[in-house]
């Protein structure tokens, strides 16, 4: 899958990912009262809400970016309905063509994590696996360890998916416990190793291994370090746009060949219509605002080819 | 609510919470066929047969437990209707009277954290707070820091609810991570310093905050060690039974009044019928098999009364 993704990115020439992180209010507001005349306001109504949000946004991008994000917390906050919402997104990503990279950062110590990696590794029931959840990657905590990684690399190697492991956050608080010193090294380049470890046997005819890692655009330098510690890692870069990171800062991120990494926006570019004059009456537009999705996209696109 | 969970467990006089992680293979033969037979071998048939076993252990065991720990992974594996199962787990042991400590270690960045956040915190939807997912405590993942357990902090404030934050986890490998020094100190008590400083407007009558900490049975030392440095801090305290902890271990864990911490056991009790040569007919026996929960869950009441 990772060589698949790379593939997506080079054949579209844009290591974008969109982030699919509805809030409710970042939804044009015809769409909303649609969705909620038909639904109720109710947990049901946001959650077809979103799927008709995400739909649009999907539609608008598919030919231009290889993959999408989708962050479980934003459906997971409507319980069920939104649980439901988010699955339908991801089916619906993929029958676009899309790589769909689960935002899930799952946990857990031995067989607990065994039970997450259904999200990549399938669910065995009456004999037969079945792909519940359909993710080709998942993001992972680390803070437990080796133990509670390998299902998840097992399940990578056995379905051909992958996973990111959170190394260097982009918040800014990370620094809390990702950058505590261990003996002149922070934490974070010791997860890496970790991570570098965790994925050697599982490198692909390009170079990369399918446990990848999660290291925040709103962090240069240590992309940088990364980067050179970590020749066979690839990165899920989130932070760029709204939180602060930019094109010119992500060079670091990339390898000598223009490869490396994929970096994430999700309200720069799922959002676009609320900062986009030409979108200025888009609350009556129907799906119209995912153009602006498109365009930020494209705009995204061209501030990273300057970094590549 | 941490009150409440310390007036329970004086109340029963038993600092055990029974951990709901069903899987396939523990539950009664006799049951699974009945499940299958009703709503199919599918995953819809797996959470159904979850539910009824989850509610013959909640029936067998709510008047000698304070708390029941449903553990997200194992229903998460069985997609939406897993879920589902989950939802309806821990609805019904409300229900019944007892403390619900959703382990769901979940842990982002500070809008994502505050959509996870939901699970103790309500949804707003339409103007007012619904309950999607109803747990009184949830245990959260510290990787990101402060900004990422922000959220879930002002959700337990407002809602008087709980969490419990990964310190010193129980697996082998907690220590690749957890146990690295900084300046002579092992990360896992930087930790519990932040631990400590994101509950401390949260103490209630009996001493102990809405904060607490996740505390492996596995580690005595340490269970010393931290109760020491987080006077304030109720432990949630995993692998006792099965992953090697014992009651005599756990002296250290419990303040000088006998209370300060909660034991997990799951398999141990809800897989007590396997073990247990009463119960050798189970599979033909509808939910009697839950009678060697109760059994078990006051085997483990005297073993820890013995540690007090």
């Amino acid at each position: 899958m990772i060589d698949q993704l790379i593939g997506a990115i080079r054949e579209k020439g844009n290591p974008t990912v969109v982030g699919l992180d509805p809030t409710l209010n970042m939804i044009p507001s015809g769409l909303r009262e649609q969705a909620f005349e038909t639904y109720g306001e109710t947990a049901r109504g946001v959650a077809e809400l979103f799927l008709t949000f995400n739909r649009a946004i999907i539609d608008a991008v598919a030919d231009i970016v290889p993959a999408v994000k989708p962050q479980i917390a934003m459906y997971e906050r409507y319980g069920l309905d939104g649980i439901d919402a988010y699955v339908k997104t991801v089916a619906y990503a993929k029958e676009k063509g899309l790589v769909v990279i689960g935002d899930i950062k799952r946990g857990d110590i031995a067989s607990t994590a065994e039970a997450y990696a259904a999200h990549i590794g399938g669910t065995v029931i009456g004999g037969d696996s079945v792909d519940l959840w359909k993710e080709d990657f998942i993001t992972v905590n680390p803070y437990l360890g080796t133990d509670g990684i390998a299902p998840f690399v097992k399940a990578a190697a056995e379905k051909k998916r992958g996973i990111f492991v959170l190394v260097k956050t982009s918040n800014r608080s990370s620094a809390e416990l990702q950058d505590l010193l261990v003996e002149g090294r922070p934490v974070y380049r010791i997860v890496a190793d970790l991570v570098n470890s965790w994925g050697k046997d599982l490198i692909g005819a390009n170079g990369y291994s399918a446990v990848g890692a999660v290291v925040g655009a709103t962090h240069p330098a240590q992309g940088i370090e990364l980067r050179a510690q970590l020749p066979h890692t690839f990165f899920l870069v989130p932070g760029y746009g709204a939180q602060g990171g930019k094109g010119a800062d992500l060079k670091g991120f990339f390898d000598k060949d223009g490869i490396g990494c994929i970096v994430n926006s999700s309200r720069g570019i799922i959002a676009a219509w609320e900062k986009d004059v030409e979108f200025a009456n888009v609350p009556k537009l129907g799906t119209d605002f995912a153009l602006a999705s498109r365009k930020a996209a494209l705009a995204m696109k061209s501030d990273l080819e300057a970094a590549v």
